[in-house]
């Protein structure tokens, strides 16, 4: 069950560098999702931006563009095999949600849908397209976040090229030893 | 010891985002050191780009800036503690390099020196430094990078904010599955 998650904790997932999965829905036509890797925390304010690489040789750029919105899931360990074939398929042919067995959930503030069974889902606009006449990079403002706080397994995926992925592992507490880093990483 | 990596393959090294180290010398002042993990691949292909978030309020800023130049350097989990302990001071007032016992090597192509005790080291050039002013990021051609293929220990760390970082777990091989994603995850 996706609960509200406070904008200032967005970066909390981003950051880590996971694997991500990207929603489109533009007009009438199903939505659509798609696989990213290259993506990063501008501001881990409130609100949060974020940094994303996506063109117009993704299927989902048209409606991207279009529409200024998309949703940015997390998707975690177990959906590892659907976050391949996801990037595997186009959907332009395929309906992506359908085939691969995942929920749409009505997102707040975008038409873009939130997907039920991942960790994390970020409703974003795009807020500056600038960038992207250099770099196909967009800059997205985070206007809703939601989070599953029940979900046991919240081992993110990581890409490392190759077809390798790898998963989390330990977590290390060294809060205690970061007393003069910045605030936003100390709470 | 520090081996020439393939422009090509410098991506494997930043799109699963890990915290990396960044490296700048200016003139004769002692080189620094800084703790980074907001960055993103920008393109993978050779020259590689990367973009990150630098600001004022870092003290590497200002070397950074004169020159143009710096390291990225990515450092495993047995660096953890010194990775926190990096970030956790300033260079205005510590040579953490002498501090945090790190060999500094001499760059091929740009002054600020790769990390001895790091997994990869990425010699950097500022490409790009317009989106500064709304964001603070810069666009870096990586011009050299080196690996060290003799190193055990391979597993980096991610932070997850709130003092935590998570450390690589299992490596999931997918290769097989991924026929059609780009040519530059399949190899």
């Amino acid at each position: 069950m996706m609960k509200p998650l406070p904008l200032d904790k967005v970066y909390r997932f981003i950051e880590p560098g996971p694997v991500v999965l990207v929603t489109t829905a533009q007009g009438k036509e199903r939505p659509n999702v798609m696989a990213m890797s290259y993506h990063m925390v501008v501001d881990d304010g409130d609100p949060p931006l974020i940094a994303c690489m996506l063109g117009p040789w993704d299927y989902s750029y048209r409606a991207f563009r279009a529409t200024g919105e998309c949703v940015i899931a997390v998707p975690t360990v177990d959906l590892a095999a659907k976050v391949v074939a996801i990037g595997n398929c186009s959907g332009a042919d395929t309906d992506k949600f359908e085939t691969f067995g995942l929920t749409p959930l009505p997102a707040k503030m975008v038409k873009a849908p939130l997907i039920g069974e991942c960790l994390a889902n970020f409703e974003c606009r795009i807020k500056d397209d600038r960038p992207v006449e250099n770099y196909n990079m967009f800059i997205l403002e985070v206007v809703a976040a939601w989070v599953d706080p029940e979900r046991k397994e919240r081992r993110v995926i990581h890409h490392r090229g190759n077809g390798t992925f790898v998963v989390d592992g330990r977590v290390l507490d060294i809060r205690k030893k970061m007393t003069k880093w910045p605030t936003y990483i100390r709470d």
